[in-house]
């Protein structure tokens, strides 16, 4: 089969590999037909994710039809339509059992990472019964690739830890795909203000159409405490990873306010106890869990959630080269999240 | 009357002063029977609360009887034995209507500080309607005046925004009062372990005598690994106000776990996001807002708390001058908590 | 000046009265410039609530021009514009400060109750600092007079109690003004399904227009069930108040939801604890706190929130006697909410 | 092997059986070596429990050595020294998945129900893996077999589910073992006063060793509401099953309050809706879902809990039809729990 295959920074091929085949009872052989690209696919290419190792088959988010399955699922069948999600989950760890399945002790993100992924025409995916979602008939199979990770992501790591309210004033730092996921999931909660932070123009007009109700690009803070009449806002998210955007967060942030990181942070920040002390602040770090795939597939059957409108490009797995040069161009292409079909 | 008198960094004195009259309708005006001296008059003492002015009375906690009363005070009349919250609140601004006391907008945390403070014969108490409480017959005087700040605040900043629960492995870092109000509360929610750390041997065995599980008091990191089997604990307690300390709480702190800030911080604190951004973390920050009073008002009576033990010196009020020397020196003297009756 | 008064049941009359004045210190005296019909005025009228007594102004919602402040009134001034809340609260009692000001002890639902109310030319509100909101300028005020009670009533006793969740499936059992007022705020949380129940169709094509994605108008348990795939619903909500509808809530409650009762019933219920006592339900009641109201404010003026499709009649206030001759027939009249302005 | 097999209403009997043996990939075959009788298991012998077929083995509590494992048990091995969960679950269903186990789709109370239970030398578990926990060494082996049942639904359904706080005002009507589970782990919490409420002298001087601050025998609505000078209690814990209990919960909840019902009721209650529409209550009901099984466990291990001074009786397991006879005797023995050890 093909799979697109790391070899050392900057390095991928388009290449065949062999087929995968079931080594654990729990596993499952899917036949991807449509997965897509994540920023931290681009991370790994810069060489920034050392435990990913050459030969390795990228990818953690798809869909697919199951081919094969281990003596000891029970969930699923050969031929069924499942989402795959990008964390793993045994079912039974500590971890497990409270829910935070970024964490389990044989899971966690391992596809792409630690074992192969999917970006290929085949992948394994172990835990099958608790890491799969069967994909109900007559919902947008492009919207369900979104359910992988970008919008549990967003919904989990930025709007759940936010503790978004109605009547809020949300800042949302980060206009990329991450951002705009949590933009999409944060008005299930009916904020009053959603006003979306990145330095490129083009980003924010996007996040307009998706429901932002303000737009900054310079001077955020200043531009902030402004809009909200020198009182901050009452929930900020952290949607980039460095040390700049957090520092927004932590300026902008009114008494008895939320901080969601959900950017991947590559080095510290300072963190400014010496006035936050007394704020009544709460600040949280998450990778998501995916335990709320099953509500967000609800809202995306339902029609309450969107998020097909993520999708900016369409390629053939077979094109994945040129699409991987687009995302990693994601600006000057305009492109948000990328789908490739088998 | 008597009142004891900043006079900038190093400066005090017991000296003479005019009794406090009634300024604003809701104010009341109440004769000390006791108050306590905090770290924070320590902290101000040696300059480092720049607001607070030069012929300021101190002091924020205590108990007593009122003198008189405002012409819009309903829920108190002369005569009534009372205790004074740390925290003044309006009952009518947002912050308030939040349960948010620490933020009222023309109360919080002004009584020496902003306004004439508690260690002196009589203090004006603005807002007395809703920064003042009924004290029930049958309780323990001494007790009650641990209610007037270092239990609320050990409580709200360190035990609920830590989330305590039965079962859990908390560290509670520094054994100085506040640190051991936290201890003491702690236990309301029956975590099985609790680790205390401090540098100083005697209050470690202070410690013990409240409850600690453990005691940590060098290599702090290695040790509590090493006690939780390298998993870290579900909740840190940060109780003395240094990067160190805080550091400690960075590193001992499991997935999923919460760290609790109680600390008053002069300078910010590297956050290690590059570590933490994926162990689903939540941090707290919070100025006491002393809404659990009531509550723990019920837990004294009920002898389910017994907030006395905190109290290892007493002085009549005219001796607080020596007070201040022996708190001054509180390692030495093995002092926690010192009560002034008048 | 002119008043609607109630002279025993059956019997009201819009006559001459004498124009009310400050009696506590923390009264206001506000001149109505509109108010609204409640369903309890109903009730009221038809000697259901024996409380009231003869010779009383009816009402308890409205808006208004302050006129004069009692001495001990600190939050408002003479002309400020005012939204007046249908619970009357001190702020100062146990039941004010856990923000259950439906139990405060010399507040709660008084207004129109126990002492004259809003269906008036002016009108005593006390503990004004704590039972009056500022209207913020540019909002529609026939909007904010929803705010007094049937909003804060369907959003806190039915969606706050229900807890609904983005993606569940909610049914409100009745599509009168207070049924229609917990479909309008139930959306603030994005579910899945909304179902609504009423016997009346016409009723039902409304709720369709506020929102309600199934109409169900016969034999609800079983076409539930049905729409439900057996499994029932995750929220139910009763806003009738009779035996047979609280019925229908015990009969499609799914394991694990949530009964909110925000009906006033005259009668007790059954209740099957043969068949939910395994069935890990919550069964809510509640009196409306109006502790929203601010956070309601902020969605209506954001525009999250549009009240005013409440809205189906206006009249003056001086024709409140026909007002309230279409209100009484209000199935004929196709009535929800009525404005009278002045 | 030997089970105490049910034959009808009223007939039981100790005798031969054939081992059970291995279904499902995912079961196990424990030998027990400690198991106990419930109250439920009284019910069944009275024939209240219809679904309870002749020729079952009773049982659904109890510790063992696994003997043998399935295929696809991944998380214990031959040898291992397990509790048994009274409820099983297979981790993977909607219920399952929300923490829901006692409404898992293919779980649930099973054992000792539809499928053999624990009262032999040897049971089969299903779903071993999500259904068992492994005994930590140095453990009381008499205190886990507590966790089976008792505990976790005197916790859950009682504790949890009536939210009590530090400094509540709780009563728990009914002191039989489930009641005593119930004040065991309210402890946790730290109420000020546990009311137990019970006809019963000697159950009540238990209650008192075991933590009660009040005990009411008779006339309990009125002893109660004095007590709590007219207010009523927090927290109402039904732990008996019929409508006269249910009753002095509804009689003696404060405003605010929360019902919590953990009795298994064989009839509908009369619910006075008429007075409680408008009191602001919460009433919960829940079959035990033993999701807390681990922090349970964990608090056994450190000492908070000891539910050994449940036990009041021990019989060899070949004595277990004179241990029922005991058992259902209750009151005149003084039971409470009886282990029978293998």
């Amino acid at each position: 089969m093909k799979a697109l295959v790391y070899h050392g920074p900057g390095k991928r091929s388009w290449e065949e590999k062999p087929k995968p085949a079931i080594k654990d009872s729990k596993d499952v052989i899917i036949r991807i037909t449509k997965t897509t690209i994540c920023g931290t696919d681009l991370h790994i290419m810069k060489g920034d994710v050392p435990e990913v190792v050459e030969g390795l088959t990228l990818g953690h988010e798809g869909i697919g039809f199951i081919e094969e399955v281990g003596a000891s699922v029970f969930n699923f069948k050969v031929g069924d339509n499942v989402l795959i999600s990008c964390i793993t989950s045994c079912g039974i760890c500590d971890a497990c059992k409270k829910g935070m399945y970024s964490h389990c002790e044989t899971g966690g993100w391992i596809l792409g990472h630690l074992i192969d992924g999917t970006q290929a025409e085949y992948v394994r995916i172990p835990h099958a019964d608790t890491s799969l979602y069967h994909i109900p008939k007559g919902v947008d199979e492009e919207a369900v690739v979104m359910l992988s990770d970008i919008l549990p992501t967003g919904f989990e790591c930025g709007v759940l830890n936010g503790q978004i309210k109605p009547g809020d004033t949300v800042a949302i730092v980060g206009a990329g795909p991450i951002g705009l996921a949590t933009l999409l999931t944060a008005q299930f909660y009916s904020p009053a203000e959603i006003i979306m932070v990145d330095l490129d123009e083009n980003r924010l007009k996007v996040a307009k159409t998706f429901g932002a109700t303000k737009l900054v690009s310079k001077n955020a803070v200043e531009e902030i405490m402004k809009l909200t009449d020198g009182k901050g806002v009452d929930v900020a998210i952290e949607a980039v990873g460095i040390a700049a955007t957090f520092d927004i967060c932590q300026s902008i942030i009114a008494a008895g306010g939320h901080i969601a990181n959900v950017g991947v942070h590559g080095k510290s920040v300072e963190l400014h106890l010496e006035k936050l002390w007394s704020r009544n602040i709460t600040i949280t770090t998450r990778l998501v869990d995916t335990v709320t795939t099953p509500m967000l597939l609800k809202t995306v059957l339902s029609g309450k959630l969107q998020p097909k409108n993520l999708i900016t490009h369409r390629f053939a797995l077979n094109d994945i080269m040129k699409a991987y040069d687009t995302f990693g161009n994601a600006a000057k292409e305009n492109a948000i999240k990328i789908i490739l079909s088998n």
